[in-house]
């Protein structure tokens, strides 16, 4: 039995997005056992509306709920909110696997660090998307915004836990990293960028391939590019831009004659399976790595599809070891030796 | 009479495209004279192949060619280089406005800082390219890469030079201007991005709208994007990939099937208008701002229609004053007082 945590009150839609998810979630995975966290009168009036496997799923009444707006150090307090209760759940109980949240990203990194705590060794947790690339894979991009400042130290163990992620997550062996830099050359960026090149250069059990460019991180040059986490964001986000007005000029033009109607008819499927490879919501959010047990962050537009495809996909990342691939290849790094003035 | 000198060796297929450019470029602009500076034997060999008005075509012989291999601050002493003869005599000769180069980008940086020279109080050029975005205009990206490193001053001025651009290059009247970062908060980013929100905010003359996404650039939520040159060029390039993969998610996906392949021949007018939208090249590259006359840094693998376009983008922003423009909008801000230790 895999025992995942859904904090059922995250999300522009939830309650509704997370229990239609759940109930999806637990129809495709008969191994699966989900607790929901949130105000219980509103999560049983959603449930009602379906039929599922009521043996495996419990909801813990959580009268409080953080919004996005709430200061995420503020709301590391409020323990009888929906995503801290589950914070406090996954430390205490043994058998708790995972949390999935597509609440506030702040609150999230910072309940994290501070009521689950890290992995030994990892000095700050990082965000993880997978973002899918043009050879059909995905590329992982770590960190994308849980560390606005960072030290070559840091941008190091963000490789290690990327890594293990890229195994566990994706099967990939010896996953080729990349460090994003504004150019290829070795001297390129500031000496903050210009050291974590020496140090991934020198790193045990790093496939490291040199600097990457923002366009290598689509083009899939690499499996892993491992970012701070300001310029991560602002790759991340700008993808993002361009994929929307991309679809959205798309949709425009496709619709704009009576020729293109008629020829949106003929390409329909073609259109579908193309939005289907461009889709970032299809793995499920983004890993917030680094922590004790697995912890995956959807958007908070996440649909119930999204919702259910993040317990999914921390599941199977449970199931394949990630925080013991992580401790494993944490071992083999003396980061004191690595870099200069760490302890 | 504009006139304008062209790096004819500059970029992937010079000197053909650059000299069909010229020739279009002439063809377009009947006040348009040009100086092909590079190996004059070529050059002649390429322009046989048209007719143009030869009054208004100049070449200068320089044997050197720059490559993009080539060290840009060894570079900047080959003073017989087709790029920086095109810098001194832009810099000795009055009558000259402006010099368009497909060129190496570091090479073309310190020469412009090195020969030809900054605008008075301007501390450092900045790379200013224009985005296509999603509200059928463009987005001024400051600085895209020419400072790895930068202090808050420097993003103050990038904001003045992008400003002065959005007005002269495309007649946009009290620009809105943000700053890229990891959120739109204002304690959002590093010190460095915090005190440059500080800055922007109390500056005149200027727009300032608060910080901006990755996502922000494309959707055109302001017309100038202020970012430190690292970001920047991350931000750049992250578009870039993601624009590339779209168009070739989508070929492939349109030639898959027969029923594909009839839907393109419906929907050819509407892709092709589609394309037009989120071309990057037919503004004609990126400018070089802060330095005493307008230069224009296009793709390396630019075509002619590009370096065309590029020309006439230089002259258009030449005859609207884009210099005396940054130096008014300089005038009114006493940036010792705006940025704390600051001379």
């Amino acid at each position: 039995m895999v025992k995942i945590i859904l904090d059922a009150m995250g999300g522009d839609d939830a309650p509704y997005s997370t229990c239609l998810g759940a109930v999806s979630a637990l129809e495709k995975d008969k191994e699966l056992y989900l607790i929901l966290t949130g105000r219980k009168a509103e999560i049983e009036s959603e449930l009602k509306k379906y039929s599922y496997d009521k043996a495996r799923l419990e909801i813990v009444d959580c009268p409080d709920v953080i919004s996005m707006n709430d200061s995420p150090t503020e709301a590391v307090k409020r323990k009888d909110s929906s995503l801290m209760a589950a914070y406090w759940m996954l430390k205490k109980e043994d058998d708790t696997c995972a949390l999935v949240t597509a609440g506030s990203t702040g609150a999230t990194i910072v309940g994290g660090q501070l009521i689950l705590g890290r992995i030994r060794g990892i000095k700050r947790p990082a965000l993880c998307p997978a973002i899918p690339n043009s050879r059909g894979g995905v590329t992982l991009l770590c960190d994308c915004g849980a560390n606005a400042e960072c030290k070559p130290v840091m941008l190091c163990q963000f490789a290690i836990l990327a890594c293990a992620y890229a195994e566990a997550g994706f099967g990939v062996k010896n996953p080729k990293v990349g460090l994003l830099s504004n150019g290829t050359e070795e001297h390129k960026g500031d000496p903050m960028h210009q050291e974590t090149y020496a140090c991934l250069s020198k790193m045990q059990g790093i496939n490291f391939v040199g600097n990457v460019e923002g366009r290598d991180i689509m083009m899939g040059e690499c499996d892993v590019v491992v970012a701070d986490g300001f310029s991560g964001n602002i790759a991340l986000k700008s993808i993002e831009g361009c994929g929307k007005m991309v679809l959205g000029v798309m949709k425009k033009e496709f619709s704009s004659s009576v020729s293109s109607k008629i020829g949106y008819l003929f390409l329909r499927k073609a259109i579908k399976r193309m939005r289907g490879q461009l889709d970032f919501e299809k793995f499920g959010g983004a890993l917030l790595l680094g922590l004790k047990k697995v912890v995956v962050k959807t958007h908070g537009s996440s649909k119930a599809s999204t919702v259910a495809a993040s317990i999914a996909n921390a599941a199977a990342i449970y199931r394949n070891g990630l925080i013991g691939e992580v401790e494993k290849k944490l071992a083999v790094v003396d980061f004191s030796a690595l870099v200069p003035g760490e302890e």
